[in-house]
């Protein structure tokens, strides 16, 4: 008895197929005591509209796809928060789904998510991810997309990012007006635009202000940036670099691993040396010491990028011209104790 | 030109649509040529199968509903995981949605998963859940459903869980095992079944070992157990109960908020007062003093639903009998230095 069709409530009350159809999207030439007869019915044998059969008509889906490199990150879960209460709005579901930062893996996702016909695909790149024909399907194919965070400047689509150059920068000019002079970077892999940007941003903030840059003084988190290359690096570069005064890490997470090494060896934070985060996770004012770090608004950015893709679905919907937009969310830094 | 129907390619190649249907279906009975021709033509126009079309025949979505009361939450982002991974294996996609700790968002949100035909529900309650008539309609609607972690014994479904009651005792029988007498417990709100078990355990275990129970020691964290409601209650504890040697908290995001406060008033962790999480939170290797924490393996519990919820999905298209299945997680104490 699940799911019975119109068929079976006809049937039952003796009336056709239309009027039963009729009743129940409350067309005015059904009489109200059939129309309260049909919904009486439906609702007892728990009838729902067949939201497939809907969607041949209308070509909309009401569903998006969300696809994230990894749930790990605090970063993505809050992204996510921020898309979810703007579908939540528009009663809009979201498919979400996971690259694992691999290639491979967000192909697949976006061929699962455009035969599900969604309406429109939000997505942060996978750090592997370093060519864009994938992207380029979900375009041709009609299918509004909105990148965020670990964007790609080259693809043509509405972008939802910070600004990751000017950030490291700010940090890192913030660093050395604080005094110190021999600044480390524990930076991310070599594709994702938001680690190069980082790395940039660090290099040009040193020669702005006369440092000369040291290219041994960076090291590479190359297991996704995750606490385990924080703690790995901080034991080299101590072997390697004693004298250095200060460290830039690419994420929160990163810095954690750090600090965890330095409290493991007594070595005093920020007194010898300074360790600088970036994403500004919930438990960066729970370690000891409080991380200093940049904020990284990842409820803003979901919100945001949520805003466009439902814009341009709606544009699409009335075959109306769709600019691209490319927004930069604004970010500052955050003193804590670390620094 | 999106989405071409099959009409358009047969309309171009000259021949029926029941010939290009056989041959994107690799039917033996049409020629390879033809084959070849009707899968070129189909990726040149972007052509993906309508999926919504397969529904109605097949009756299956191949899409499953995961309801969680919230995102904050570290352990949900884990369990997500879980459920992801097993989805992937079978090429599921998982549609998630957050309750917000509301039943009204809560019924709201299973509506829309039934009315997008879901194949199965993956569930933990809200807090504020407290009756289930809308479980009942998943389950009279004959969409299999599986509860977890946050469950109601009552309802009529497989459930996953710890066994949240036993973990609660082992937890205190340990602290009194240590030497702590005068043990406070920072309780979750009144509804949900792992706060009531975690709860029972605790006045069980003081029982046991012929420790008076005493209810002014037990405070409430309305809160939805947040951070905020561990510094507040500690900041409360310490006014009201001074004479406490130690307390459990019931997450571990309720102890960190117990840390901070005692750490910034300098009460000595754990030789004044011994702290105990609930969770093993990534977090809880990481903040000063390390907290002593019992494991709640979310992976573990979100890829175990799955696995029942997938199974389920199976029988029922076989028109199998389905016999529900509990299943209890193992949790263990991890011992770090709050205790």
């Amino acid at each position: 008895m699940n799911n019975p069709t119109l068929k079976e409530i006809a049937s039952q009350l003796g009336i056709s197929i239309t009027t039963v159809s009729k009743a129940l999207k409350g067309y005015a030439d059904v009489s109200p005591l059939t129309k309260k007869a049909v919904i009486n019915l439906a609702k007892q044998l728990n009838y729902t509209p067949n939201s497939f059969a809907v969607n041949l008509r209308t070509k909309e889906s009401k569903t998006i796809g969300l696809i994230i490199p990894t749930l790990v990150h605090d970063f993505f879960s809050i992204v996510i928060k921020g898309v979810l209460a703007e579908a939540e709005k528009r009663d809009y579901l979201v498919i979400i789904l996971q690259s694992n930062e691999k290639l491979a893996f967000e192909k697949k996702q976006i061929e699962l998510l455009l035969n599900k016909r969604v309406d429109g695909i939000l997505m942060s790149l996978s750090n592997e991810t370093d060519d864009f024909k994938h992207l380029n399907t979900i375009i041709s194919h009609g299918t509004p997309l909105v990148l965020f965070d670990k964007i790609a400047k080259l693809v043509n689509c509405s972008k939802v990012s910070i600004n990751d150059r000017k950030a490291a920068y700010d940090a890192v000019c913030y660093l050395i007006n604080k005094g110190y002079k021999k600044i480390a970077h524990f930076r991310g892999s070599y594709t994702p635009q938001n680690s190069i940007d980082r790395f940039l941003g660090y290099k040009k903030a040193l020669e702005d202000n006369n440092i000369q840059y040291d290219s041994s003084l960076v090291y590479l988190c190359d297991h996704n940036a995750d606490f385990q290359d924080g703690y790995e690096n901080a034991k080299k570069v101590i072997a390697e670099h004693p004298e250095i005064d200060a460290i830039f890490a690419i994420t929160d997470l990163v810095a954690f691993g750090i600090i965890k090494y330095f409290n493991e060896t007594g070595i005093s934070i920020p007194n010898q040396i300074a360790v600088l985060g970036f994403s500004n996770w919930f438990m960066s004012s729970i370690v000891t010491p409080k991380l200093s770090t940049i904020n990284q608004p990842g409820f803003e950015i979901g919100k945001q990028s949520a805003i466009i893709l439902f814009d341009e679905i709606k544009l699409k919907r009335h075959n109306a011209p769709i600019v691209f937009k490319s927004i930069e969310i604004e970010t500052h830094i955050i003193e804590r104790e670390s620094t």
